[in-house]
């Protein structure tokens, strides 16, 4: 058997102005891996489908999301160390400030993460019969998850994503678990904004003139239901090297383990030699490691042609060396695209490559959206990714006799 | 409407070292007809996954393996000429020599057909209320098909695939009809073991130094069920020109006729000129005539290059005139890839091409994986390939006014 990177360079894929990010960046190592490889275009979701960054994920590593999709508040939760069980309802949260009901600030200044620890501990750890877990990560964010019986994903947010009134947690259907979940919910913010309002450090933002973080908003609910692992179908061994928290959610919600970089941060100025190096250790002992770089979708959200270009030509020096002299099979793709002049995701193809040794070849020399389409792997979508992966790797069972 | 062969060159697809065995084969008439018909990719189960021969040829052929997939052993029974009832459970049979219960050899020293004949007398032709038939075909192998009601294919095989003991059958669920065959099964081991054990066939090869055929080691459970026929599907006679039994079974499962072409043994010594002329004689009444060639199978599971290369290069100066002669729509493909280099079948794609007159052609020029990447069938899968043929033969049916 064979061991494989999967390096997903998240939202590289864009749109000529008149050339792409991958078009103009410099990046001799990926385009080696190109020539000596075979290339394609994947459309993660589905030709046209503008993915999410939870769904493309899964779809890459074999999941459909269709099927097994748990919401973006679970995926969290996992993605900041919070183990989770069979029914639990998982938020993604946010520390905001709220003035006569009105949110005026989504991030309560982006309050430092020691603050929000501290903050933490007023969070209630029950209401009703459900147990409360929240546990705070980076800055303003965390995660909120009810555990008890008789709950519902069918809720809204509480995060109005605007500076308008914090609305009311509504059960979205006449479920009496989605009433229940609502009402927890509601007593969950009353508590916490009484909690929280008083809190000494608090008082202290206040005093120096900082928003305080006196509300929990909530978004992304979702409902966790365990899936068969990829060890479990596919009989390998993954490991992910990611600091975007998301990212190690999807990996831990199909099981993989979560790999630590030091230096790695999931924005723009991760350390990316550290993750190289992290993949290097983790192919020791793993068949499958899954490299998640964030920086491009950044840049591509703020239309930042030059910054998005240059993450690229950082990727291709301080990376991808690194990941060519493991010998294990290379597959380099994108989750979706975020082209620069739509400072969001769409639905156009990104570039996929595989590189491995004694694999077929194609003629297409360089790694960019448009080479890439007279590439010999053709047009795939997302559940084609790991079938591709686990015959170059040997692991692909035989189906028939 | 147009007539039309199609030749299925078993295990063909290989991995450049540096090139692939279609690449290095010297072969002016198969690239004559790539050059001057349409290519492609072909995936026969889909992108990535490694094909059974029996799925393979299903799906080529319009049929959808996970809905009609009888298991091996219905196949192999229909390809030696047995015919099946609804509801029969067969398997495939080995002639073996056990010792002690241990298996000493899976092949009976390569029992003659002849002994094997004379043997195959001494089986029993029930058990219980249950019909036995078992058929003999070249040396060791055969099949045996049990006919009643209660059955099940959730059994165990008695193979053990190595000098092992020979283990009991063994239900694979809690169902009667599993339990009840299973039960069956070790009676019908049990009884031949005894008949076979005092044959005077055995006692001639032991006095000769010769192992015994003194049992038959089942494997490939199935259960046959009937399928509509291609004639009542696609309004066209079909008709199977191929050595093996498997390809056989496959072609009279759903619904074609098998043509008999002397020298075509089914292994890599076969009368490829004698396949043609049998073909010439189908196309007289048959609208399609599936002719299989296994020998690049057989080389590629020995990992061995050169023979693969020469086979392909017999077939372009054997077969492929002939077939060129016949004025029919020809296409050429492979039901999976069979590297030299894993000895395995593996999930990388076979080129395809589509030769007919006044059909489409693309600017490949030749036939083989890494320049059909270019062709202008695109990558398809199995599901593709009727539609593909029928639309070319004008027999598609027009779907929608």
């Amino acid at each position: 058997m064979k061991k494989a990177v999967v390096l997903v360079i998240d939202g590289v894929g864009d749109l000529p102005t008149p050339k792409t990010p991958l078009q103009a960046a410099k990046k001799p190592n990926l385009d080696q891996l190109a020539a000596e490889g075979i290339t394609g275009l994947l459309s993660t979701v589905g030709r046209g489908v503008v993915p999410g960054s939870d769904t493309s994920h899964l779809r890459i590593f074999g999941y459909e999301p269709k099927i097994c999709y748990p919401g973006r508040g679970p995926l969290e939760a996992l993605g900041i160390g919070i183990d989770l069980h069979e029914g639990d309802v998982a938020f993604r949260a946010n520390f905001a400030t709220i003035n006569d009901g009105v949110v005026v600030d989504r991030r309560a200044g982006r309050i430092d993460t020691a603050t929000a620890s501290a903050l933490s501990t007023l969070v209630p750890n029950s209401i009703e019969d459900v147990e409360i877990i929240f546990k705070n990560s980076v800055e303003h964010r965390g995660a909120l998850v009810l555990r008890g019986s008789g709950l519902s994903r069918c809720v809204s947010e509480t995060d109005p994503h605007a500076k308008e009134k914090m609305p009311l947690c509504e059960p979205e259907d006449d479920s009496p678990e989605a009433e229940k979940t609502a009402r927890i919910i509601n007593k969950f913010t009353e508590f916490v904004y009484a909690a929280l309002s008083k809190a000494p450090e608090n008082k202290k933002r206040e005093a120096k003139g900082l928003p305080p973080a006196n509300v929990l908003l909530l978004r992304g609910p979702g409902m966790f239901s365990s899936v068969p692992s990829i060890t479990e179908r596919f009989d390998i061994k993954g490991a992910c090297i990611a600091g975007g928290a998301l990212y190690r959610g999807v990996a831990k919600f199909i099981g993989m383990d979560i790999f630590l970089a030091p230096g790695a941060t999931g924005d723009r100025h991760t350390d990316l030699k550290a993750k190289g190096n992290a993949a290097v250790k983790a192919l020791e002992t793993y068949d499958l490691v899954f490299v998640h770089v964030k920086g491009c979708d950044s840049f591509g959200h703020d239309g930042d042609f030059n910054g998005k270009t240059k993450m690229i030509e950082r990727i291709d020096k301080e990376l991808i060396p690194i990941l060519m002299k493991t010998g294990a099979c290379i597959v380099v793709t994108g989750d979706h695209s975020t082209p620069c002049s739509r400072k969001e995701h769409s639905g156009h193809e990104v570039p996929i490559l595989l590189f491995a040794k004694d694999e077929r070849s194609d003629k297409v020399k360089k790694f960019d959206e448009i080479s890439c389409m007279e590439g010999g792997l053709g047009h795939i979508t997302g559940k084609h990714v790991m079938p591709i992966i686990l015959n170059t790797m040997e692991k692909a069972k035989k189906y028939g006799s």
